[in-house]
């Protein structure tokens, strides 16, 4: 276990902490009973209080936000997240470690296992490769006891965190053909990211629906690996993701083809059994489908198990607030069983509707 | 060639005239040239003016709806649009052929050719099964010949209106498999009509995506109907449609697995020949999708083509409104059609966007 | 103090727990750790679990709802919350209120302290005007010392709570012309309740705003009661509410003539003053407007306090959630209240944005 | 009149015909049957087609963006619509118009007579003042008259068009207290025009309503010097704008001091007759407030009037899609009256509901 500081509480610090991701980590953080955010760095507003720009937060996070030195934020921090942009969360990471602080990290750059297919998929070289070993694939549900111990998590993506946790239980059996697995993704914007881009305008993206980065996604190749371990099989999907206009919510549509039909009710059990210790993920009941609206600024995915007779495929609907189970909120579970905290702590809610 | 009136303007009636189709069709007939709304009938709304229960049409349409009186609908009326609910538009469209007037009937009463599958998707006896095998299906892009004489068009839905359009060029070709399409369809909620319904309350549709009837929407069949006669093979697809929080819109993502991968730009070509004369279809550039914000309030449909070489999927986005094309622009195209107007009058608008 | 059950918990009943008032409350109260929810009424959803009709609520709260029976609800019950209509509510309280049980009503029934005045902006006859008198109007900003001891509070009204709190620390000075108050209210639609009815459906109210009882809002009397009192003087507002496209979140913009042009800074240090030590209301800095989102789930009151020199007017914002300050929240920092809890217990949570 | 170009049409260019405005007078011009777009300017996206950056224009507009060249546009050009903003409006204006072209501008250059109280509220000194004088205000409800020969036309604002239409007919009178008005204005987030900027991303301006610029919007001159030009009198009004989660659409709510109350239906009857011979201004019928959803992509301004016996004001509502009649509309209304073309030529088209 880390040092604590006097109150005995967690340090902990958050680099880039102004994007919504950012954002959201220090509102879930501010109610959290055993840490203590001790620096927040945004090159955008150093020297601003969070609660000047952020007035959501007032009377819950007046500190300042600082400028990015890396001495500082080691020297202020026992934990750190980093909420950068890929590339430049690997520039500065391997200082993080190097200096003995673990590291949660919300960008891409440490999920894919392979530099090689990183480097395809990001048009970018990996700069710290012998990293990737070590680095750890936050998703609770199927890592955990690896993560209790990590140096280095790699924080899902929110597409990904959506698609391997329908799939997890179903890509172990022989029930389904492997090669037939097709995502619809629809997402709220707020998945964007927070800078100005005339394609997240308010009225650019209000009354419409659009997909976007059909079969290039970057998402893909971290559902690829993921469903490639889990099955011990290549896995290639169809994948397209979709902006739709709300804030919040990602609802991910899967279509699989079954190699039989398989007794009413028997998914549903088998998924049962699969997450009956989980305390985030909920089974919709035999028919029902994963709606956002139920799980929005919680922590839980909610996924739905669908099988169409007809034409032998299942339909699972997989449901989770793109900020917080997608994001930010799957980064405190991490953290949680990194210190050894009850695994929902700071993250007891239910869903808000409407 | 139909008696016109006096003034030599054909006449037309509405059939429940106070829903959302048909304040559209109101909507669009108010501008036409060469027709005149003669009576227009809603139980709701009987004795009041169009304008007043809709302010929208405000000096445009003052008439005041009318009881639903059949006899006086086939005195005023040269051409009858029924905007009924399936099952009560059977019960009275008889009459009206009965009496030589044409009909264009919005509700799923006439479109499926087989009175068998009709009951079975619609939990419904068909009181008319001998009017099944005149009736046109009104998708002027494959059926406009028949169309030209028919005495009774049953107006498409509108996921199918999106979903035939946009596989009708490839279904011909030997380049997919049949067995494997799939769609999934992004509606807005105008599309549930307008009656009172909790379901599609604005707090319950807000900030949400729900999947609904999940491999068993209505319009399934007519998809199927309608892509089998066009392949000439028995064609099953699996059909997802969502409700997103925007009011006009609807885009189809299809995927299709492919026998070979076609050379690039083949595909568009393809498509460009086959809807070469059409008013209505607008293709995309190569890798760009079709996005609903640009048909809005027009009567295009949008399609977009995708080629993903790795999974050797096709993958096409087809953008409609479905208040026009997926329905009362679609059922004006089809009258322009039935009384040799310009195909286009009254439906000339490009997309209002923002 | 009450009673306690066993565990040493409150027991909490909801009569009406399935509109969006009572459904609040649900999801407040299931995370208070000191009462319990011991049972929830609802006529529609009768014999059906929370969670299956609400499913945001899975694992949180899986109890079904019971038909209205007033002695099981007695009999199950410390403090019993009315989310009844108004005229309903009157009818039920008083036997609640015989059996020794108190009541925190959410409806307008005991808030009007003149029965006359009820009864012509209610359209109603008062059937307990004996009640009025010890009934409590619940904010606690104002009657902090009433409520403690009360055995029915009247929990305000959305608009009354954003207005009556922008206003409390000027009505009371010499600085403004009482005849001059004006309120513009725009309110997110979830503030009209949980009802299928047509002027609230998505397609109705998405891209539109509408004024609504305009000068004849039955919010009226409640705002002019409360500010007479305070002000000693007999006051009377104009009062517009609005409707517009979101969920949640209600922003009053209030006009007042200034009798002079108080110094820079002098009225938000008195406002500072008046709320010094109030948990739940915000001030935002000179200059700054108190936005809905802000505020969005949290119990907050934000005001904005603008002073326009050229017209010698003072501009006020005033922003809260609808469903918590102005409704659920409210009611849970009433319940605090009356059982010497931490006022902000279960409340602890700042706005959620985005 | 004019020169026409050989085929008859009036030759029109449009500088700076890539922003919400410009878009929407290339939307509405590519219908106009007696004028034709010659040239389009585009600094962001010159020699791109318009349809290539704006689909919803496919098959309508396919012509390329040009940069901006001042004698391009000159010589192409009989009437030039300016849509750029102020300052960089009026520093090519004047070239414009000594070459003899007639010019519509969108910008507030030239709506301000007196340029100091332009260079008051624009923090921006006047480059031509001389121009003022013989600029016209382009709102034809008031200066049909002068707009007929005008050769500079000031285009109204939005803010502007609504307020000033709604207190024509009654800043004439003496019912009123001049120094009573309030405005309280909502607008769609188009209004704020096709920059990125943060402010207006959509997970910013989604679920929430925030005012802006209380009492230091830019508009609030112009209204003033309008309403003081029909008065007769100095007047001077209370402003405050807001951003609500919509597209388009405008909602002005006004609250002004009666003198005394006029008889039932009196102001309704002055109303009309005031508006006798407006093509695009509709009056709700007695207690009906306007709604933007009636007017949306419509030139059609609706205006509600409701007088408040209590508090002696009466509370007027006015609405325009903030695009069409509080912009591009109003400036081809402008054109036409130019041109001596039918008014609401191009213009004519209903509100669009849903």
């Amino acid at each position: 276990m880390e040092i604590y500081n006097i109150e005995g509480m967690i340090k902990v610090g958050i680099v880039g902490a102004s994007g919504y991701t950012g954002l959201e980590l220090i509102r879930i953080l501010s109610k959290h009973p055993e840490i203590k955010i001790s620096i927040l760095t945004s090159e955008r507003y150093a020297n601003s209080s969070v609660s000047s720009i952020f007035p959501s937060l007032l009377g819950w996070v007046d500190m300042k936000y600082k400028d990015f030195l890396p001495e500082e934020i080691i020297d202020k921090s026992d934990l750190i997240f980093t909420a950068l942009p890929h590339k430049k969360a690997m520039s500065i990471i391997p200082i993080f470690l190097k200096s003995g602080k673990r590291v949660i990290d919300m960008s891409a750059d440490y999920r894919i296992k392979d530099p090689h297919i990183y480097e395809r998929w990001y048009s970018n070289i990996h700069t710290s490769p012998e990293l990737l070993n070590s680095a750890v694939y936050g998703l609770p549900e199927i890592y955990r006891a690896e993560i209790k111990s990590a140096k280095l998590v790699a924080n899902p993506g929110c597409y990904p965190t959506s698609v391997i946790l329908a799939m997890a239980p179903l890509i172990k059996t022989d029930l389904i053909y492997n090669d037939s697995i097709i995502v619809d993704s629809k997402s709220g914007i707020s998945g964007a990211g927070r800078s100005p881009d005339l394609a997240f305008q308010f009225a650019e993206c209000n009354e419409n629906v659009r997909a976007y980065s059909i079969s290039v996604h970057r998402h893909i190749p971290e559902i690829e690996q993921e469903l490639s371990i889990l099955s011990g099989e290549d896995i290639k999907v169809s994948f397209t993701p979709h902006l739709i206009p709300m804030t919040r919510g990602l609802l991910s549509t899967i279509y699989v083809n079954l190699r039989e039909i398989p007794m009413e009710g028997y998914l549903l059990e088998r998924y049962k059994e699969f997450y009956k210790y989980e305390p985030f993920v909920r089974l919709m009941e035999e028919g029902r489908s994963a709606d956002t609206h139920n799980v929005t600024t919680s922590n839980y995915c909610d996924i739905g198990i669908n099988v169409d007779v007809r034409t032998k495929r299942v339909v699972l609907t997989s449901a989770i607030d793109n900020l917080v189970k997608g994001a930010s909120g799957q980064a405190v579970q991490n953290m949680n069983i990194l210190y050894g905290f009850r695994e929902d702590m700071g993250l007891e809610c239910p869903g808000i509707f409407p």
